[in-house]
């Protein structure tokens, strides 16, 4: 039984891949729905903005993977402690989001003429402000929040995880990050899933670029 | 005396416009910093991100227009009265982000080429979207989320009042949203700021397009 949940997306890793990788990593049950790219003019007209990924809690449809990461985030404990915290991962999540704008748009608009100024350029750019917030909580030594884990840090980790696709060494400049995806990579109740995914070649975005 | 807040932004009405709504219909006493774009290369590297809006709490620096939005809504019960509600306007929130982002391309990218198709195609399919949604609660009637207002009752209908702006006539084919639209702009508590804002002549985008 995949338990009240229910995750439809392509298959890819995509918007996607951060829900999965909180699920997982959280030991939640989930049906992972990857629909076949055929079958997407179907799906299309049953979501709310006619965009995936969708979470099925239930009867209730979420779409937007803000929304339903932070829907999964009060739901299991993963928004931190107190309002205070709230903000600063709400701050955190936006910043990333950021980021990821600029990669699909590469991805899908300007890969050939734009890859390297990306890499180059933008990229560490970006990367800095992170490596500074995170190392503002616990010298950059634990999670986002410092002690415990949030449902950023999910995002995050995916975030790292892809953009060293693009650059293996994107990360030596930027030392509490580097260590930071790899503790999150080697957390222990991520292990068969990441192995799983690895096995099943599942692709980072819908070109094939990545 | 300003009260606890301080919002830091361009000049303009951008991001930052949602949080001056919400604030001023609330009755939220706040510093409306508009800096001169000149001091921009000094105040930047002050920001977490090195953007803008920012609102100081206090002593808390915020940024990211969602991150903001979301904590006054915490801090002003304006966040619906349960979690489902909570799910809800995240996912409305996101979803009007995305036109946003279409938007912010079209003003700032490609608005000579674009702006007849953005008008002509874009819109009424995103604005299909949210006359939906707006329907699905107290047949449109009311606020977002029906009876009681939210957070992101400000963003639609400020980004209600700008697409306006392209054309004058794009909400006719939306009745509840054109309805929405109307009730908004006329309440009470708003009445006093938005005749500042058009005695101000506060510019829409920085580069003077709408």
């Amino acid at each position: 039984m995949p338990g009240q949940y229910k995750l439809t997306y392509f298959p890819v890793r995509g918007l996607g891949e951060q829900i999965r990788l909180l699920l997982n990593d959280q030991g939640i049950p989930f049906e992972d729905f990857q629909f076949d790219r055929n079958d997407w003019p179907k799906i299309k007209p049953t979501m709310q903005f006619g965009q995936t990924p969708c979470l099925n809690d239930g009867d209730t449809q979420i779409v937007q993977s803000g929304a339903i990461m932070r829907h999964l985030a009060r739901k299991h404990n993963l928004y931190g402690e107190n309002d205070c915290e709230r903000t600063y991962l709400d701050m955190f999540y936006e910043g990333i989001k950021d980021l990821h704008s600029k990669y699909v748009q590469l991805i899908y608009v300007e890969y050939e003429e734009k890859k390297d100024d990306f890499v180059k350029n933008t990229l560490p750019e970006e990367l800095a402000k992170f490596e500074k917030l995170l190392k503002s909580k616990k010298d950059g030594k634990g999670f986002i929040l410092g002690d415990k884990i949030s449902f950023v840090d999910y995002t995050l980790f995916e975030e790292l995880d892809i953009v060293q696709l693009l650059d293996a060494n994107c990360l030596n400049a930027f030392p509490a990050l580097k260590a930071y995806h790899e503790r999150m990579h080697s957390r222990s109740s991520l292990q068969d899933y990441l192995k799983h995914r690895e096995q099943a070649k599942l692709p980072v975005n819908g070109n094939g670029k990545q």
